[in-house]
């Protein structure tokens, strides 16, 4: 009963499709931010669910660990390998199973991309609104409850995953949900594996809400002098009505690490950028409203992107922001924060947010999904420096405890991973409690995922 | 250890808030529908959270049931103390806690009926969308997933409630989610309550979110020659992306039941009754696309309800129905189904479910929440006749068959309580005992209204 034994055993179900070579668990073994890398024992690439099935039937057996792999693009250290065993990577289970236009859902394996699944549906004038900014695998989008600039309109994954198909601790396969738009009929399972991890079940098929391609759409990026009159122009708009697709903010470093990295020509203030879509004249409407409200908020340099290409390289640049940010600090990495409050606190969140980093030796740039009260501060830290990580975890301390202060959440589309886990019994009290009960029930060897979400050990 | 004991304990903290009087109790063991009425042996009216966590505390102590109560409004039984014990009546929590307005959600007690909160609101420019028909207590509503006509619209509860307090099986107080609008940090306890319908824990306190009274409303009614007419309606204004925020299904003989209970004076066809919400301009363009869907589906006596009165009495009327159709065979009961299919297969599920009525010896009008694939047939049975209702379960019976074929839910929002316990499996197979499992790890002495939604012992 050791992980060995588990491997040797999986090698004999999956052949080649096993693989304990050093590239393969570095790769593996690594995250997109400040964490020490932890590659697993192996890395198996299933095809089927039944594999995955079999798979875990028989690291159950040898209580060897499973972590589940999409695109490997989560940023709190989620499928780290902490405690050796296998990673399971889906990316060879990325098949579109099903259309049903007439339904807008899509049938998928979790191993596909958001970008590759918008590819597939672009002759049935429907997508998939769902943008992380990662071309992440839906699978982990929803293991991870993702969200990103689509939220303030289209909602995150547990908005738009009508059912999935999973494999429990025991290699048990068991469906949650339905095709119908809503149900009644008992223990919501599917917004419970929504959000958990890899730490309930392994998803190996999504049914996901499709929308129709809206007949316009018009972007838009001004400036502003300050956080704050950014900020208050958000939340009015917000207050409005004004039926927003995205609304991003960024600060003034994000501006000129958006200058250096993708040779953007924006004055160094603060920014937002804004999506609307709907029907020709809805649109303009909605543009001309919002338009009127940014200059009475002072803002300037109003540009409007109609055309498709210029829309593509604004939002480009946006998903771009986390690696413009790291190239702004030669050799750096990140310890990325990821507050969410109700939008009355948004203001005064990021401002002293703003002001506490100011005062500390971090770099610390501010952007956001600002619509949902979402923000993120990316701490560039030295990767050689205990001191400097220290010194942004102490930050990012703070930074949760306001959030919490104002009646918000220490992440609002991250997950928890091991990055948020010393936050969890701050944030939830006696109710983190519970989900590690509802942990040592779905899985009580705790080899899914084990070390993220909950302590059960 | 009995039921006697936890009585008596509950009579010392409570006084006169317990009662265990005949007409109290036989008050709280009725349902609105066929189910063999059964009290509970005594009805607590908690005031305070703290209270409710000493009553579970002292139910658990004796292994009591307790049974959660708001307007008994329920369809399926869920509040029958089928195996006696207290029933805590909520209607002394009825308080609107705060209204946040700048972030458009409000803090309640569960008690608070969804006409109450909406008249506490009059004054914000704000509303709370959900409507089930009947004017249920939310924290009803909440347990049991309502949705009900907006849901095409606004989703149902699963979409709308942001945060609970929660009492759970041994007393202990637990807060799920925040006021943040989003969020990633741990297992979505808060879905997993609502729709749990008081199995896994007593909800005690709600946020939840609100939406901005629109500037411009318009409703409409319409006739069709025959269901398939328009249910193809139906189908084509989803399909268009026509944003409607209501689109309600009724048949020939539901029409005639509002003639002879309402006083209306509809023709006996099948009808659609539609309602937009937008701008000023937006709601003219949605209308006007869809008369002219309507006329080209062959619908006639198109009539608009502009004026607030008009559209109020419209809905009154829709509101009713159930009690119109009850009215509609003197002494009878009602077995109420609750189909959702995905939309492309609406027109068939409804067509064969009507053929089936048809062919039987029981009334059975359907009308529906068509907009999202929702429907309901109420099957009028002799309270006194086993054959009747034996006929009425055959048929129901065959009705879950096709929506599970044809890929739905055998209820979309009236929830499972004893009335859908045995189609469970047939729904969810191997999911249905994961149910369990939680449950009996949320309620090990499985108290909490014991015998609905999933089978334990």
């Amino acid at each position: 009963m050791t992980i060995a034994d588990a491997i040797t055993e999986l090698s004999s179900v999956l052949g080649e499709r096993l693989t304990t070579s050093k590239s393969d668990r570095d790769i593996h073994g690594r995250s997109e931010t400040y964490f020490t890398p932890a590659p697993p024992d192996a890395v198996a690439y299933p095809e089927t669910t039944d594999e995955v099935s079999q798979i875990v039937r028989i690291c159950a057996a040898h209580d060897c660990p499973v972590i589940p792999w999409g695109t490997g693009t989560s940023l709190e250290g989620h499928s780290l390998a902490i405690r050796g065993g296998v990673t399971v990577d889906f990316s060879r289970m990325d098949k579109v199973l099903a259309i049903n236009q007439e339904d807008m859902d899509v049938v998928i394996q979790p191993g596909l991309t958001r970008v590759a699944l918008n590819d597939h549906l672009r002759a049935t004038g429907l997508f998939f609104p769902i943008d992380p900014g990662a071309n992440a695998a839906l699978g982990g989008m929803a293991a991870t409850r993702a969200s990103g600039t689509t939220a303030v309109r289209y909602g995150t994954m547990a908005d738009n995953v009508l059912a999935l198909e999973v494999v429990l601790a025991d290699g048990r396969i068991i469906r949650t949900g339905s095709r119908a738009r809503k149900s009644s009929a008992g223990y919501d399972l599917t917004h419970l594996f929504v959000g958990s991890e890899g730490t309930l079940g392994l998803i190996t098929e999504l049914t996901l809400k499709l929308q129709g391609i809206p007949e316009a759409t018009s972007a838009a990026i001004c400036a502003f002098e300050n956080i704050e009159a950014a900020v208050q122009t958000v939340i009015m708009t917000i207050q409005m009505g004004l039926p927003l697709a995205r609304i991003e903010f960024v600060d003034t470093a994000t501006a000129a690490a958006f200058n250096a990295y993708a040779e953007a020509c924006m004055p160094e203030k603060a920014h937002l950028m804004v999506e609307f879509h709907g029907s020709d004249a809805g649109v303009q409407e909605q543009a001309e409203r919002f338009g009127e409200l940014v200059s009475e908020m002072g803002g300037s340099g109003f540009k409007w992107a109609t055309r498709t290409e210029d829309r593509s390289a604004l939002w480009k640049m946006r998903h771009d922001a986390y690696y413009a940010i790291l190239a702004s600090r030669k050799g750096a990495t990140a310890l990325v924060t990821d507050l969410c409050v109700p939008i009355s606190k948004l203001a005064q969140a990021v401002e002293e947010t703003r002001a506490d980093i100011a005062t500390s030796n971090i770099p610390g740039p501010i952007l956001g999904h600002v619509g949902d009260g979402n923000f993120h501060a990316i701490l560039l830290v030295d990767p050689g420096s205990k001191a400097e990580l220290e010194e942004a975890k102490s930050l990012s301390d703070r930074m949760v405890n306001r959030a919490l202060d104002l009646g918000g959440t220490v992440t609002g589309e991250h997950g928890v991973g091991m990055g948020k886990l010393d936050y969890m019994h701050r944030e939830h009290g006696e109710a983190w409690g519970v989900m590690a009960d509802l942990k040592r029930t779905m899985d009580p060897k705790n080899i899914l995922n084990p070390g993220k979400v909950v302590r059960v050990n």
